[in-house]
């Protein structure tokens, strides 16, 4: 994508966001992959401006949770982000910041999953081949990590029988 | 694409806008087919949300001009929009409203195009298939439609050669 700037996050970079501590360390201890890579493209910074990125969120799992993103909230909460599935099958996870309420919903190829204002999200790759999409958000959003560093995500998606299912994360 | 608010427009909807108007009233008289449809889904109207599209322009010409959308201004003004080619080969034509200078870019499958604000746009099928995009924009964008259609855009796109050309509108 032309103008992007590129982020690429290894295993390393995810410590604190799978449930399954043993075996993220047990992993860790095998390799450092590459999990995922967003490039992000900021045309303009101005009031009605929208800035873009394509992610690549590579398959795999830690124990029976699913390779992710660290999620974000936006530091203007008001805003929006729109996704489009591109290649691959994916899930969001996304977080109201006010009710604590978690829900997934499926990020497929050439559909549509629209994360609300002041809403984490995070993206998880269930399937077997890389997930590609497109995020699109107002220039203005900016990126809140540190946030669901702290306190993370209330829900956690394991595979179970083959399929994606959200539960609460283990105390 | 679900939740979505169709329009469809047929070539009886685009007087005005094909510099050929003699070739415009032989094909009106001929027929009027539907040159194309947007579905637009408007999920929520906060500051920070976003509204979003899906165009389907289908191929074929008046004289030499290729069909096209009406084209429009953001209502609010600094409002951009983004672009992405899905099928088919497209080209937008941007006049800038403050300068009146005009530009073609490509809206090709899996490519960008960035649309700023106070930028007029229209899109164009150059193709042999129909064309199909998405477009996303801030939610209180808007759409001011009159604005060309009154003035319309300086440039056509004409083919030449088989491929699109731009050229100052025939006086």
């Amino acid at each position: 994508m032309p103008g992007a700037t590129m982020v690429k996050r290894h295993l390393n970079d995810l410590r604190g966001c799978f449930a399954d501590t043993a075996a993220y360390e047990a992993a860790l201890a095998a390799g450092n992959p590459l999990l995922y890579s967003v490039g992000a493209v900021e045309p303009a910074d101005g009031e009605g401006d929208l800035h873009y990125g394509v992610g690549l969120l590579m398959p795999g799992k830690i124990g029976n949770e699913y390779w992710m993103t660290k999620g974000h909230l936006h530091s203007w909460r008001p805003a929006a982000e729109f996704y489009f599935g591109l290649t691959g099958e994916g899930v969001m996870l996304l977080e109201d910041e006010a009710t604590g309420e978690n829900r997934i919903v499926p990020l497929r190829p050439n559909g549509v999953v629209y994360v609300p204002g002041r809403t984490a999200h995070r993206t998880m790759n269930v399937g077997n081949t890389p997930l590609t999409y497109l995020g699109v958000y107002p220039a203005k959003a900016g990126h809140d990590y540190s946030t669901i560093a702290r306190k993370n995500f209330r829900c956690i998606v394991v595979e179970r029988d083959g399929k994606p299912v959200m539960i609460e994360r283990p105390s």
